[in-house]
């Protein structure tokens, strides 16, 4: 079922992990892929989420798994607990397939995807496999990829489950006019990211993160140079920015800090 | 005109952002691309360019755009006047394909290139696209690069325009058996890189770069562990180096410093 | 003989270097070798190796080398002698190929090769090649890299050598029911990894690194969050970590520590 990728087409992974590059582990995972399924492309994602950082890792992964076409398989290896208890997971969700480690690392994929299965996967059903107690991006999930890739169903790879680990996702409220929320990812630019949708918003407004509030203006571009805005993001959520420059570092603020929407005075 | 390539071999995207790479925002623009154009071959050039850098990106994409063979098409998104009035670009050069911002970031390569057409690209013109505000790698340059490796003419896309924004590039100037110039590239090693081409150079020849003479040799390796040396860089201009240390470290300079060459006293 | 590639599937090449990716020298190389072998897919390792790190370099290389399909082409470019007398290799070892300077960053690739062939890469048997004197990567390493990816044997590039430079690799040394060893890498995660081989471990042991004895787990997930312990790593090593944290910082301890493995007392 997940695989609906033409014949000539040739299978696409990608790769999000927290290892960095320096130690070779990602071009170990990379060879097991392209030994496996030699056709493959495997896109990087990015090997510089912050080392354990489930949350990040969960926010990037529920940003681009769905860009790609059916078909891909998205590799998700932020692993803290490798060799212990917890389970290794393939999803297929929306014709994408996902492996990774039940961490809460598919948090937002589970929640957003229209039609999603969740297999745990058994050692024993990857093909050949050695599996060490350190390295599972290597022994569990490369192998597993590439077993997907080549176009075989997740049910191959051990029996499904219902109870995934999920993060516990904040909601924002609604009180009267107002709404309230949280900073849930801090980005590249210094962006804050809230978890309030543009579509709680009608008319004019003003978002207040750390005390300071922000007005709504379509672009970052609408700013001065300098200036601390509030706009619509690229995935539909409010957040605030300062033009050529950091919000984060201006207000001081990290993932969690509450944000409250209001309509502006006009 | 642009696209050369033999049937048989796959489009090649190359990308150069200075997104970082933990967002995800790279890898939504990579599987846009993966979607409209199944079989390219995505090339990361960097997503680590300073925040806003025009004249980084500027420099390195001259580096790498004609290296590629005929055909191959190089996204450039720094972009701090996203959503604001900047046109969008693409650029038919030499017989390779580039989009980026018209803010720049193409002025090296329309400078070298022997012939040239721009494009302004027209949002309506982009196959089935909702161009959000705030994130035009995604919904402007990723479509865009992928109708164009699908061998679509640059046409597709907009009207031809002549006045692409250029940074002002400063040219080195002769005095006599002198050429003043200035640093226009400090490289990643801390080599002083400079806008005077080794053409200019006759004879023995030494650099002087904040009051500081290097003798040019013809490799690194010339000179001692820890000495300043002159030498033609792999751009074929004069760098100043520091075997197995950072010139720019050493002599405390930033690009926009200005250098002199001189003939060497024998 | 390299080359045991079935014909349907494209040429891989691997890329690691000391080279960062904001200047475009990676995009360089990467295009050369796009024009000489347009089916080629092109994985990255890193370009993070710290300037001029031999060791670390071999240190990855020797991780990933052998996990890659037979008829992959490894480059490894880090070379602050570039442009001196050191030679340009070519390695065919075990069915992959390797090419890079010869400085020692093939030292635990040759150490560990059951069969392997070293040709010092004479720059006129490079195709159609003009070779500057500071980059060899793009001038020497990638046209060889591209050459090969096409299936040609190493003795195109040039004749054969027994004396390739090698880093002085320090073995264990077993006293009695304790071995002597050192830390060879420190990783991303902060994990000290010695040179001493789990097969050197019989029963209960302890790691003593800097006058700490850490017990011996099966897992990191073992430890209590923030303890030290040791584990047997994905190469087989005894290694020192920190569950969630970064036993480098703790021990503050670097690659060349001494590493001791005693019997544990029960």
């Amino acid at each position: 079922m997940p695989t609906s990728r033409p014949a000539e087409v040739p299978p696409r992974v990608t790769l999000l992990t927290d290892f960095g590059t320096v130690d070779g582990y990602v071009a170990e995972m990379k060879g097991v892929i392209a030994t496996r399924a030699a056709l493959t492309i495997i896109d990087d994602v990015s090997h510089d989420i912050a080392p354990g950082d489930v949350h990040g890792a969960a926010w990037a992964v529920a940003g681009y798994w769905r860009r790609y076409p059916a078909g891909a398989v998205h590799i998700v290896v932020v692993d803290p607990g490798v060799g212990g208890p917890r389970r290794a997971l393939a999803v297929a969700a929306d014709g994408r397939v996902l492996v990774g480690p039940d961490n809460g690392v598919f948090s937002r994929v589970l929640h957003d995807a229209g039609d999603a299965r969740v297999v745990a996967i058994a050692d024993a059903a990857l093909p050949s496999t050695a599996v060490s107690a350190t390295f599972h991006g290597r022994d569990v999930f490369a192998p597993a990829a590439a077993h997907l890739a080549l176009g075989n169903p997740i049910d191959d790879l051990g029996s499904s489950i219902a109870d995934a680990v999920m993060l516990d996702l904040p909601l924002p409220a609604r009180h009267g006019d107002r709404v309230h929320g949280v900073v849930v990812h801090v980005d590249r630019f210094g962006n804050l990211i809230t978890n309030i949708d543009a579509g709680a918003v009608h008319g004019p407004a003003r978002v207040i993160i750390s005390g300071v509030a922000c007005r709504l203006a379509r672009t970052y571009a609408e700013a001065e140079r300098g200036a601390l805005i509030a706009v619509v993001g690229s995935r539909g959520l409010l957040e605030v920015a300062v033009r050529d420059g950091s919000a984060a570092a201006r207000l001081n603020v990290r993932r969690g800090e509450a944000a409250v929407v209001e309509p502006a005075e006009r």
